[in-house]
């Protein structure tokens, strides 16, 4: 698991890295991540906020053109910049859809057998990049961790963090979300994914990988940013008021979650940067406080 | 040359457009650019930075990662993010190297007789492009317009900048550059250029493109901000030293003429966006005087 660095570029004063390693998690093929690291990291551990990209994505869309850097430099926090599925597993039938196989992993961990060697993303996310990057001594406290993605990332960035709650690992201070898949279990990208990646199928991802099932069923306080644009086309797959309905019948009010529809926004990264600062400073208040 | 709109994305409040024309100046080839409307154009007139991009790139690298939009959104000026070059001219050779043709334009008017119906890129964003968009009825003011660009666009930047100071026209109020081609007569990429757009070569070039010559020809003010990194791979086709020297001997001051050599940055956008508040603001004192 030893990491090869491919690249490095000056930042806004810190640097942002490409890296790439064996992926245990990922049946032993190779994976990629962007990692920024503030300039004061040479001083010290830094709090971590990780970004899962969506459907189609590598780990260079977030750092190219999400706009999460300017804010991250001044606030001090590092940026981890994952993959969105393995490469080149060999899977029949893993390049033929945009929407399932490569590019798009779900953040779950498959109990398929023609997919549970390879596409286990969520342990990729919670255990093993974790434990990778600190084996290799870089200047990151995973103690004070957050995560945050956009739209298959988004669903990927809720899931991870209510399953931590859930299981009482609290691995993550907060969570937030541009345009998240709220309610895979009722929507075509979820059904496809949960279908083809999970033995039990779309009940088994309603039960483990499904953020409006899971909302409900966490007891204490969580930190929970939601943003969706009004004029996102693909608005039918995202569910954001189901998430906040579920939200509000489980006693999680708008400081716990709060979930913000923008006027005339969309899908695409524009929206995203447009509010970048916004969920770096909501998570800039947990990871620092 | 009736515009036609491709996309439309709401972007800091504002709204990023993609369109399309046949253009005049290109041969008639169609071409495409960026437009970044801030939210007060709906109010009147607004000034216009246009940003010319760098070799291989089009009208989205700018637009997608120079991290340009938040600070214009807030100084409420427009973006212009032209094309590199025409595109499908079906001239022999145009898409054979990734530094002629094809993506590498070089903002000039080809005076060779093999080039010259297509490869004017210098009419297109000086003469063209504020014609077809002033026709549209879009909501620029021209009469305030300032123009940066990036390598061989910021190449593009100084030179159609200080040809229009050199021509008495005085079309654009200041202009900025990140690792521009200083020196483009005494380079690989310039003499390559030169020799193959231009009848007279590299001497043609060097009298009416190459900015160090010119800088020495301008004899009133002149507002010019370069940025340059230091560990920039391509640092010896950009010569900026070359041309700070030429701007103090022909009289222009640090405040006329500022060059700022930025340590440990490379050619990369993570430089460009790094810096790319303090150019909006450089400008921004110009367009809003």
């Amino acid at each position: 698991m030893s990491l090869e660095k491919l690249s490095s570029n000056k930042h806004y004063e810190g640097t942002l890295a490409k890296y790439k390693f064996r992926s245990a998690a990922l049946g032993d093929t190779y994976t990629q991540f962007n990692l920024f690291l503030p300039a004061n990291a040479a001083q010290g551990k830094v709090p971590v906020l990780v970004y899962l990209a969506g459907l189609t994505c590598t780990e260079d869309n977030g750092a190219q053109k999400g706009g999460f850097m300017r804010d991250a430099a001044a606030q001090g926090i590092a940026l981890l910049f994952p993959d969105t599925s393995p490469r080149g597993a060999g899977i029949d039938g893993e390049d033929v859809d945009w929407d399932f196989g490569s590019g798009a992993g779900f953040y779950l961990n498959a109990t398929n057998p023609k997919w549970s060697k390879h596409y286990n993303m969520f342990s990729h996310i919670t255990q093993e990049l974790p434990q990778v990057l600190e084996k290799a001594g870089l200047p990151l406290d995973f103690t004070r961790q957050s995560i945050f993605g956009h739209s298959m990332g988004g669903h990927g960035a809720l899931t991870v963090y209510l399953a931590s709650l859930l299981s009482g690992m609290k691995q993550y201070r907060s969570a937030s979300a541009f345009s998240p898949i709220c309610e895979p279990s009722e929507v075509p990208w979820g059904t496809k994914a949960f279908s083809g990646y999970l033995a039990g199928g779309v009940a088994e991802g309603k039960d483990r990988y499904d953020a409006t099932a899971m909302i409900g069923k966490v007891k204490g306080a969580v930190n929970i940013l939601v943003d969706y644009g009004t004029a996102d086309n693909f608005l039918y797959q995202l569910h954001p008021d189901k998430f906040l309905e579920a939200a509000r019948v489980a006693g999680h009010d708008e400081v716990q979650v709060r979930v913000r529809k923008q006027e005339g926004y969309d899908h695409s990264y524009y929206f995203i940067s447009t509010f970048a600062s916004d969920h770096i400073h909501f998570h800039a208040n947990f990871l620092k406080a």
